[in-house]
């Protein structure tokens, strides 16, 4: 139910612009529709119901709203890496480095430690998956800290950039809600993997 | 009831440092306590039920989740302000500057046109309420927008800093969850508001 309203809504809503850019902030990471992340939240619960996860996290900020709407499904909390150092976080981080393929720059990216440890089973969620840098970088502050990464929901991958094909075949359940096979700026067309 | 769990869960959990910083990062703004904000969410919808609500709107990061809990006791999407440009945004915005306490700069805030006009009665939300330089930019731009500030809900309000009371006297319907009076890094100690 929830990857036919989200295809339908990336198909109505979606547009696609030059350079590989799929936009959909009407719904999904400016403006949120938070009934269809409750349908998304509803289908990951369904889809990792085996899964003993503790933890939710994300990073912000678009990954925020998803991941908490999706930890209600679970009943845990959310964590969500923060991209450069604040002065009201302090004590000991899990850090990394994370380059944005929207914001085309390398964020430091941190988790406190208190946050996170070898106790957690992890389900990591993002808005988008394209080269699957920032999910890369979430994975390792996840073994950081001992803890297991149950399982990745993702909302739209954009599979002809490979980012989330490279996580399959290294052995993580990736759910992505919606896979984007191709798309054209010109047309506006868009192709999901079936 | 939320109330009094948010206080409870501030006084136990809260960590006061000095210059006036409260963390709140354990349930609030890096890892959410998501069955605390949906009472939270509750608690406005009650507070706040009879406004006729279109839009709730909030600025990222830590704003997100909170707002997104809340919006699904409303039954409205929510729309975040994003701090800076991004390639992924483009047409016309709204626009303002804001201060922020945390980070001791100054954000360019926007918010696309199409998600906020005239027709739409927002309620803002937001975690934290110091000077009240965020609420304001956020005021701004839903005037700019020709849109309606229905009410102001704040998880925790710092009494002493007079950024609430300075918007009640222009005549807002703010509800904050938790009004701090007074706290001392010192001993540790939280007095609210009562």
């Amino acid at each position: 139910m929830a990857v036919e309203l989200l295809e339908e809504r990336i198909r109505r809503d979606g547009v696609v612009k030059e350079g590989n850019v799929l936009k959909v902030d009407s719904f999904l990471n400016h403006q949120l529709d938070v009934a269809l992340l409750d349908e998304m939240g509803a289908e990951w619960k369904r889809l990792f119901a085996d899964r003993p996860i503790t933890k939710v996290l994300t990073i912000e900020a678009s990954g925020i709203g998803i991941a908490a709407i999706v930890a209600r499904h679970f009943g845990v909390p959310v964590v969500f890496a923060k991209k450069a150092q604040s002065v009201n976080l302090d004590g000991e981080m899990y850090t990394t480095k994370i380059e944005s393929f929207t914001h085309k720059r390398v964020f430091d990216v941190i988790v406190a430690k208190k946050f996170l440890g070898p106790e957690d089973h992890v389900l990591i969620i993002d808005d988008f998956l394209a080269n699957g840098c920032a999910l890369n970088g979430l994975i390792e502050i996840v073994e950081e800290a001992g803890a297991t990464v149950e399982g990745i929901g993702i909302a739209v991958e954009k599979g002809f950039q490979g980012g989330g094909d490279a996580l399959r075949e290294r052995g993580y359940r990736l759910e992505s809600l919606a896979i984007v096979e191709s798309m054209d700026a010109d047309s506006g067309e868009i192709v999901f993997r079936s």
